[in-house]
């Protein structure tokens, strides 16, 4: 390839309305331009990296035994009304309505659709397991797309789905796909972890999320430094608390007047933060007022609370409730209650403290010295109900540590969900109809580009890994014009590093050196030989590796050397 | 890759509401399922061959100089009405609204965006030429959707769009593109003809569309013996007509009280139909009152008819305008009139005539000897208006044959009509801003694979060209189990195979080996071998080519020697 004959426009500006860096740097580079909100097209450049990602989440697909096939964008409501997703999904669905007014959706995902093609084309235990997979354009109509295409409307997703006849089957392919996970990731050359996460709306039992790491990323992330243990923050658990202490000190009411925060109240007494409770009033589902109890330096997690027995659906109480089952403002809230009875979720950390300090329930008093079972009964229920946090003890003894990634897979056991629904059967060994049991597994393949970006980038640009980068090596003619041999000899060792199965270009632009350098840095070439007159006369090539300081002159033997190495 | 492995689904019932051939065989196959109406789900297998023909397409567009590149397929309304295609393309056009009531519609084709692309994109004449295309989901919303992938809703298209500073790099370009479709069409293996066409509603100067020949398609095609010449019979044009003979007979009444068909009046008459005129009464946009008049053997062709200056947006009379205009009812009409005169536009073939029969504007009456400038005026326009028919003397010496064609591309200079739409300039050479001349390029990536089962199948199923074949080898083995060396051998042969860099499948289904040959002939695979006990002994394998009356006994590098013919 030459880039004289490709169409690359790169620009200087940094896009006022980009906020992320890959955004900025995908504008910049000429790999994406913007159509309309959350639609972006992809420049010859751009395709270029998109397809080696593809490439590779497909063959690592196929070589697990996955089978590729493809479902249409656009779906018909009756299918997604059977398992109720029509509505429950909401306002990110596009629905769209054809010209005899029936009504479908442009495809988010492909549940409905592949469980209704395995339902028509399976009817034994014989055929499975099976797992099909597509690669293939997906719609969700986000209320504020940005970033690119880190959360793009219209994106490009691998899904796969799996079907099977009994659990421990479903349990094997899931590991099977976290293996091929892992070799799709490892293969781009990504910096990534594997985290237990939430499975959320999407139902089901086990699941985990791919998060390539990067300071900018959306979630945050739990990892042990003493295992392999990592979870999204939503599901990160911490090891169970020590043994609660014996109580050393007598309940006393204390004059806080304007402290109405757990940190302002610790300042007053200097205490630690650690010793202070926060009491956050929530009413159930079913209208039961409940205080859930969390320790002042943490943060209660809603998705842990709602999984707490009753509270599911659960909301914030209001004031008025608050008022009328505690008889004060917020601000001083806390569990003994003269009034009535209250129910109490204490978090694991709040049942293990003795000598507390938590509200009054009279506004501007807090009670200090508190201890359970003393001067309150024991908490009704104790769950972990808190977001874990830096230094925190792990499960497995290690510390936690926090991290941000971004969310590039994720992989599901959903069990017989919408198989269920759909009435999706085989014939099993008896030949008796059995509901199969079905997994499914995401890779978001456009927004991998992004991810990659964040991940890897410096002020001069973007710095592809080997495997997703447009061009793995670009050869830089310095001055050909001045001497016809320069651009003779780049030519020659394009067509010699080809052979060589390198993916190379030639920039023969005719650029001056300055703009020359910049361009192929800002679009990210991990690897830069320069082919000079003062070169030739030398026998060398001047080589620069995209991360490298400095360049280095190397004869031809020992540059085909250092790029097989990589 | 094993058959065991792979999810084939076969089936011997011949769906009822699939009409062609093609729809049936790729339904039995198990290459597609409808999810609904004009929208399928492509199968494993289906995908296999779907991806070997996109595959020779984005090699043939590369080679060509062609860029890839990606374009969002929900584009914005106020682009569409740049170009007025927002109303103008009609029905067809699946528009849709977001969940902030903006307006856009899934894409059936991409001009505007393409051009908003160049435009954003191309700011200099150095850029130029430049050709993008992008292989991707189309919609578009068919009345009524039939045929299965023939003429699908939703269907994958290549779709190249190119740019050009002047017409002559554009008529480059266009053959550019003619040579790499000619590359694309020979290398799947089907008969095709590059046919000229009417460029139609998509407007510009030169068109041509790639036709699959098959007698179930849609369009009828002429050809000439002599020559390359070939066209859709919308556009197809005979050799001018032999010069009119000199009058012979008188003119004369003649009763015809039931005859009021030219064919019922030459059987009366006993004369040949040839002699024959019809009188197609239509009212132009502006309202004159016109007569269309072709051989009685002969059809008006519309599209002709509407390029005669002033015909443009024509429509065929009302009976109250025939009456006022000619005082007769029709089937006695003709060009002689004796109220008023009368606007003719008379094909060639009829002003060549002499002593021709009319309708004489009166119930039950024609006339017969009629003769140019004798009984009537020269015709005021004389114009090719009429199909070709088989046997016509072609322009070129040669006679028309007709033949029947499916459309699976198609090529327009477009000229300037979106470039200007758009205001999509570069500067050129002087500096000065220059609107961009455009070609587009398409070819239906999706009706390519049920055009080819169009043109090859047989009772027993597909016949599918090795270049698109889900496999080109099927290896199948008689009862394995009963000899494991016959098991172990097929296997052996299977990667012999392979490393020949044959796309070879083992049947290791364990089926008898009646069901196993069906299933194979069924979906098409070229080249069948046999392994058996009986052979293993003798040395041989048993071949058989699909379109092959028997089967041969050969040894292995005789049958490597018959495979790699191909």
């Amino acid at each position: 390839m030459r880039l004289s004959q490709f169409h690359l426009r790169t620009t200087k500006e940094t896009p006022a309305d980009a906020e992320l860096i890959s955004h900025r740097l995908m504008l910049r580079a000429g790999m994406i331009r913007k159509l309309a909100s959350g639609l972006y097209t992809w420049s010859p450049l751009g395709l270029r990296v998109l397809r080696k990602v593809e490439a590779i989440v497909r063959e690592e697909m196929n070589r697990a035994g996955a089978q590729e096939m493809l479902m249409p964008t656009i779906q018909p409501r009756e299918l997604w009304e059977e398992t109720g997703r029509w509505e429950k999904f909401g306002p990110q669905l596009l629905k769209v309505t054809d010209r005899k007014d029936q009504a479908f959706c442009y495809a988010p995902t492909a549940e409905e659709v592949v469980t209704d093609f395995a339902r028509n084309e399976l009817s034994s235990y014989r055929q499975l397991p099976v797992n099909f997979y597509q690669i293939n354009t997906k719609f969700r109509d986000e209320i504020r797309p940005r970033f690119g295409v880190m959360r793009a409307r219209e994106f490009l997703m691998k899904d796969a789905y799996s079907f099977h006849l009994s659990q421990a089957d479903l349990a094997r392919e899931y590991r099977n796909m976290h293996a091929a996970y892992t070799r799709i990731f490892s293969r781009l050359g990504l910096e990534f972890r594997a985290v237990l996460a939430d499975s959320g709306a999407i139902g089901g039992d086990a699941s985990q999320e791919f998060h390539v790491l990067a300071g900018s990323g959306e979630d945050a992330l739990a990892f042990s430094t003493a295992s392999d243990y990592a979870a999204n923050v939503e599901t990160a658990t911490a090891a169970e608390p020590a043994p609660r202490p014996a109580p050393a000190e007598a309940l006393r009411r204390i004059d806080t007047p304007t402290q109405k925060t757990c940190e302002a109240v610790a300042e007053l007494l200097g205490i630690a933060l650690q010793r202070t409770v926060k009491s956050i009033a929530i009413t159930a589902a079913d209208g039961t007022f409940v205080l859930a109890l969390v320790r002042g330096d943490h943060q209660v997690n809603e998705i842990k609370l709602a999984k707490v027995p009753g509270l599911a659906g659960y909301r914030m109480a209001s004031e008025a409730e608050i008022l009328a089952q505690l008889g004060s403002e917020p601000g001083f809230l806390g569990p003994i209650n003269a009034r009535q009875p209250i129910r109490v979720v204490a978090d694991r950390d709040v049942a293990a403290l003795a000598d507390f300090v938590v509200g009054a329930n009279q506004a501007g008093f807090h009670l200090a010295g508190v201890n359970w079972g003393r001067d309150l009964p024991e908490p009704e229920v104790i769950a972990d109900i808190r977001n874990v946090v830096e230094g925190d003890r792990a499960v497995d003894g290690g510390q936690i540590r926090l991290a941000r990634g971004i969310e590039v897979g994720h992989i599901f056991q959903l069990g017989r969900t919408y198989t269920q629904a759909l009435g999706a059967t085989v014939l099993d060994e008896n030949g008796k109809a059995a509901v199969m049991l079905m997994g499914c597994y995401g890779i978001g393949v456009s927004r991998i580009v992004a991810a990659a970006i964040e991940q890897n980038h410096d002020a001069n640009g973007i710095i592809w890994p080997d495997a997703m980068a447009p061009w793995q090596v670009a050869v830089c003619m310095i001055n050909p014009k001045h001497d016809p041999a320069v651009s003779a000899a780049a030519q020659a060792l394009l067509e010699e590093l080809q052979a060589a199965g390198l993916d190379a270009v030639l920039d023969d632009r005719g650029l001056r050196p300055g703009a020359m350098f910049a361009d192929i840095e800002l679009i990210g070439i991990p690897h830069r030989i320069v082919v000079s007159e003062r070169g030739l006369i030398a026998g060398t090539y001047e080589y620069r590796a995209r991360r490298a300081d400095a360049a280095e002159n190397l004869g031809k033997a020992a540059l085909l050397e250092r790029l097989r190495a990589g």
